[in-house]
């Protein structure tokens, strides 16, 4: 056996993750969807209050299930979609992605089967191959929609335990519309549908969120995360909101005290300034707005967003244009392959400032790396 | 299909967790094994001005790779048994429990066995049921000590990828002779070996670390907590020390960005506050011995003690006994089975007035609970 001795499954993998430059060398730091406004001051201090007041019992386990923290969570979702939702509809873990995790230890498993649409999110298939779950893939249409008859035929051949649709889609930024969730919920029969919002709140007027289905279906999961709207990808705060015997049974599979006080009370301190953290969020929603209508008139391909990133395209060589962005210290994202190949890139939304860089810089850019031709 | 459609081998099981009863119903809380002593108010503050500061930038993600934490651990391990390690052999999680999880995500999985010897910490079959490796069980002597002839023995015969050996054992105490970790490296051929050393801080004079064995076995694996000796159970930080090349594979495995900025900004603290939360180990050990005397003066069987608890027994009905001690306001633990039936409990190690009532409480209690009568 070489060394080390890994499942057979991890031999030779890399460990996910975007690359990382320094932003001495790429200031401008548009590759990872993070919110590029910090907490205030005020804010700021606030957690380090709450924080210093947590610290002063750390010699003791946290609360193990960090009620407080849920009734916090299910008052916000109540006023972005959720409908009366309470403490034991909500669950939270480091993170949306251990969430993730949780519901395939608790759902998948050997023999089961997860089912996602390319392009989608390139962590899913790492969950389910970390929880030992079948990895299905369905197909979207070219503008990155859902297919919806193929997806009920997916879902009425092979029985997924557990469907997952992020909506806004990573990396095409595509909302789900409410029928396609609801289609899907009658679909799966009692296998789960989790809708993973992550960017949701970044959503366009008229886009509704998948929360005000809960009461409908007692199936779907609604996934969220604070590292985005809230700008806090630093605090790692995921969560979701669910059938009361969703949340559970995934308490059986959660590690004990997963969540740290100091967690628990940064969550909460960030809550109290809700209003604050989310006032950014018009902002980025507008400047998204613009981004798209920017590149649109260069002649880009570029999908429709509900997130707070655009993916835009097609280049011939799209490497030479993320180099290119580099070159002038605009850090984008070259995605997984999406389905029309692999001429795309996704950039995230910045500051008006940061925004300004990037139109400049890929102006530049493109004027030696084309768009591909047309058919 | 019954509703939540959970993995049959979850169907019906609570999530694991000791009894939690409120501090006003038990003011005295010897159950959890956690450290008494809270961090100074020096210490806490400064941990809410190291949070502060990341707080700044919390809507970036963490540093993914931890470099700062993991060579601050590597630090402190080196004046603790560790010979020279870097932080490149250095890898961290939210709690050892996190630690152990991804340590079997990477090299257990299905078709592989993890190994560990009873009665010993009630979590290792769950990380096993989690992560989908068979579970197999060895015993160990009537006094917890390792069977090593035994050990061997099912080490040759079942081919373990990973073997579970707690030092000090919990719930027993126990500490593993480094002539016993040297043979079951030795047997164990490319299988890991993990040593977990969360209460190694509060091993006796004379008692090693198997810290000092890394150089000589590849496959040797230490972890740590800072939820012990550091009385930082609220943080959730586990470690472990181990080849480069262990560590790069579990970076495999782990979720990107598992470490939240706030979390490593709270271990770098409390570990520049380290002599002083350590200071409170040697009182610890010293009430640790006067409670393992105290016992035996009583006539009750006591386990030998490395660590912040001690278990001792056999009671004919220890529940009544746990429910006297409850009666007058002392917490301490009904562990798992032990080998020689279920008369064992288990009393953390507290501060001296915590102890002097632990004694008070226990006196009174034996006068109607007796001893088990000897063979």
């Amino acid at each position: 056996m070489s060394w080390p001795p890994v499942r057979e499954e991890l031999r030779g993998l890399e460990p996910y993750g975007a690359p990382q430059i320094a932003p001495e060398l790429a200031p401008v730091q548009l590759n990872v969807n993070e919110n590029p406004y910090g907490p205030s001051p005020e804010a700021a201090a606030d957690i380090a209050r709450a924080v210093q007041l947590a610290a002063t019992t750390l010699n003791r386990y946290p609360d193990r299930e960090f009620v407080e923290l849920r009734t916090a969570l299910a008052g916000y979702l109540n006023g972005d979609g959720g409908q009366g939702l309470t403490a034991d509809q909500v669950w939270a873990a480091n993170g949306s992605n251990e969430v993730m995790l949780q519901l395939l230890q608790a759902f998948g498993g050997p023999g089961r089967v997860a089912l996602g649409f390319a392009p989608t999110y390139s962590m899913y298939p790492e969950y389910a191959r970390d929880t030992v779950t079948e990895w299905l893939v369905g197909h979207r249409e070219h503008d990155f929609t859902l297919d919806l008859d193929h997806a009920r035929e997916l879902v009425a051949e092979r029985r997924p335990s557990v469907v997952l649709l992020p909506s806004p889609n990573n990396p095409t930024g595509t909302a789900l519309p409410p029928e396609a969730v609801t289609a899907l919920c009658e679909a799966a029969g009692d296998g789960l549908v989790v809708v993973d919002e992550a960017y949701g709140e970044f959503r366009r007027a008229g886009t509704p969120s998948a929360l005000e289905l809960l009461p409908r279906h007692r199936n779907l999961v609604v996934t969220r995360t604070m590292s985005k709207a809230f700008a806090l990808a630093g605090a790692r705060l995921g969560y979701l909101a669910a059938d009361p015997a969703i949340c559970d049974a995934i308490r059986v599979v959660r590690l004990p005290y997963h969540l740290s006080a100091v967690t628990q009370a940064t969550a909460l301190a960030a809550l109290r300034h809700g209003p604050e953290l989310l006032a950014r969020v018009d902002e980025l929603r507008a400047e998204r707005d613009r981004t798209v209508d920017w590149l649109r008139s260069l002649g880009l391909t570029v999908a429709d967003s509900d997130a707070n990133f655009v993916l835009f395209g097609v280049f011939d060589d799209r490497h030479a244009v993320w180099l290119g962005l580099l070159d002038r210290g605009v850090l984008i994202r070259e995605t997984g392959p999406v389905v029309d190949g692999a001429g795309w890139l996704r950039v995230s939304v910045g500051t008006p400032g940061e925004m300004g860089h990037f139109r400049t810089a890929l102006t530049e850019v493109m004027e030696t790396n084309p768009m591909k031709e047309g058919p």
